[in-house]
């Protein structure tokens, strides 16, 4: 035990504290204490009266909580936001969003997903979980805006615009990986796209890769019905089987989407401690299906909530997300009590950081955490009266209502001021990305 | 034909035009002029360079479209925001609601009903339909607050807290609707319950008052299956048969929610031009079910959008419910292709105004109808870029995108400042009642 720190970098202080620990009751007029890159205490207001304290920041009349973590997204489709909506899968994705992307450059993914944090950061995201092309370019956007960041390059049988071929795709993975390392807000992990993109070999040496270097693993998986039939179809296996079988599950592994599953296996994905990234507004969007995600959690599965990519959402708000999270599944089961609001932010917060292989550096406010706040302005009409902060993030909150984001101890965002980049200049640059789009 | 005025009021402009007229392109570098309380014309803004303007409110950056119509919320549940979610419908009623209800008075009807309308501008609605108790301190609130409205004491079998017994319900109603008979925002209706809160002769009498007095006629519709299943039980028909055997469906009807409807249902109500307003928010979170509206809209029923009361969505936000209409629906029928943006656009203005019985008046942008317009301010990262309005407006803004607000020709918001009240002394208005209910 050491002696309790009496000096603090940075106080956000005076509002209603959410640490997101288990049972943990809000601190009202509460205050959290970061030194460095850590949180140092949490605590009453009061109680820091006699600390030192270099920056101060006032959240009275606002909530202040973990970051939240997007765990599943493609940042750099911002470009593509409202670009081809209403759709049936197959047009969106072969007259609009592949053609589109065959134009993508380094650059262009550097702007897409540079605009992808100024937009989180302002709606609440501190963390996020990316896979795209040219994910070398995400890595540096999330180092530049100051974001905690898992990315890792998509990987299919295909060759690739961002690598060539599968082998180059394997050395890419390992290069960023050894690259980043010892980055303290990024995070490389290996992403095979799916099991019906990827071959039976690809998917064994990606989560062979993935155990040798112990970073997380991320794939997509059981997104449709359709690609249930399809992996049926061609390996005689529903997909989750079909990855038990080739050894891939495992607790390193963040599945994605995972709409279509069957109890056995929801069964295989709780056995083998896989982690689940739910997407409902994409799901709802492409009319994929709905989640069993109450069946999953009742199983004990870990759950994180992820926007996806931009056109299939069209925004990465994780607000909107929690609300529509909240409510879908109580009219899928017709059951007004399944995934309430405390369940809901934990799945945006200490779960979704779990989700990630994270769990023990954020998630939650606690001493010895890696400093990841916001601060959430109640003092709204939208927000008014407070009965229960907690119903009052996932219902009534919106993006737009986080003032203050903190990452790494680092403050991003300050009443709505974004700190590390010039968001106007970025915008103008993807203004003229898209006009390129469209000119075709 | 009269000349073209050459004097505008106030012009609105620099924007891209949005009329929601059926088929009308976007008209960008659009203006819309306003001379009184109406539309003088909608051209491209360089067509006005001549006019003489007292006040020129600059849109560049955004997008003029007509204001939103909230067609069914019960405005004064403001108090009750997040009071109790995530719970039984009937613990939720009989143990939160009701006896909060029990402790409403006028007054705290009319704070909370202006907090719901300070809401409602600062999210971009301009004209709401309300159902409650005190449904005169709501009209007043309405008009304090420079909003448009139909508002309607809530009648049922049993004794109100805010008339007494059914025959003074009847007896207030048509005191309301000579006393607002010539106000230029708010109309009375007359607004029965439901089929299961109300007696058959209660729902005829209701029926002929809205039809003898030319006013609309609000009722909640096949809310749930528990409700089908009790009215079958109780009269030995559905829901909406039964009130088609009491000759009470009607053009004038506005039946809410009609989650629960059978393939005879959609045809009575369009046999009859009933109009429906959609909750879908509201629907989840109560776990009541899917109301058929891709059904409803293929068999020609006009169905306008409404986000219910607070503490059932939690917010009264129409842009948060055109999203969650949009993307619902898709997953309810796994077509990505229904409720497209336009058609929810629409549903949010021009079919909403319908709804109302007010589609000569508001929900399209055009010479000679009411001036309620609102500006949406693009230029933010999570509406960049901007490949599609439409899009734009469904799938990505947020209420707290809405900059400008016109109602009547009346600036109401500007710059997201509400010039028509102190919204600080309401919310702190709404705080005090809100303690006031959780003391008990």
């Amino acid at each position: 035990m050491t002696p309790a720190p009496s000096h603090a970098d940075l106080l956000v202080t005076g509002g209603i504290v959410l640490t997101m620990l288990p049972d943990a009751e809000p601190i009202f007029e509460g205050a959290v204490a970061v030194v460095g890159d850590r949180i140092a205490a949490v605590d009453r207001s009061d109680r820091f009266s006699d600390w030192t304290v270099d920056r101060t920041i006032d959240a009275r009349g606002g909530i202040i909580l973990p970051g939240l973590v997007n765990v599943h997204t493609h940042a750099a489709m911002t470009c593509f936001r409202g670009l081809a909506d209403d759709l049936p899968l197959m047009t969106w994705l072969n007259e609009h969003i592949f053609p589109a992307e065959a134009k993508l450059t380094p650059e262009k993914v550097y702007d897409g997903a540079l605009l992808a944090c100024a937009e989180m950061i302002l709606s609440g995201a501190t963390c996020f979980c990316d896979m795209y092309l040219f994910e070398g370019a995400v890595a540096h956007a999330a180092r530049d805006a100051g974001m905690r960041a898992v990315v890792g390059e998509v990987l299919y049988d295909f060759p690739s615009p961002g690598y060539g071929d599968i082998e180059k795709g394997f050395a890419h993975t390992e290069d960023l990986i050894r690259l980043w390392k010892d980055d303290p807000l990024v995070t490389i992990a290996v992403e095979p796209h799916s099991p019906y993109l990827c071959s039976p070999d690809l998917l064994g040496r990606a989560a062979k890769i993935a155990r040798t270097h112990r970073v997380p693993h991320v794939i997509h998986l059981s997104e449709t019905r359709a690609e249930v039939e399809q992996i049926q179809e061609r390996y005689g296996r529903r997909p989750v089987e079909h990855l038990a079988e080739l050894g891939v599950l495992g607790p390193e592994l963040l599945a994605c989407h995972c709409v279509a599953l069957s109890e056995s296996d929801i069964d295989l994905l709780r056995r083998h401690e896989v982690k689940v990234a739910h997407c409902p507004e994409s799901n709802m969007k492409l009319a994929s299906g709905i989640a069993p995600v109450p069946d999953l959690l009742k199983a004990g599965v870990c759950v994180g909530l992820g926007t996806d990519g931009c056109s299939s959402n069209n925004d990465l708000d994780l607000f909107s997300e929690m609300d529509t999270a909240a409510k879908l599944h109580k009219v899928a089961t017709l059951d007004p009590t399944v995934l309430d609001a405390h369940t809901v932010l934990r799945m945006c917060t200490a779960e979704g950081a779990r989700a990630l292989g994270m769990g023990d550096i954020i998630g939650v406010l606690a001493p010895g955490m890696r400093a990841d706040l916001i601060v959430v302005d109640t003092d709204k009409p939208h927000m008014t009266p407070l009965h229960n902060p907690e119903s009052q993030l996932v219902y009534s909150a919106g993006g737009g209502d986080v003032a203050t984001s903190v990452v790494n101890g680092r403050v991003v965002m300050a009443d709505r001021e974004l700190t590390t980049m010039d968001v106007e200049a970025v915008m103008n640059r993807v203004h003229s990305i898209a006009e390129e789009i469209r000119r075709g």
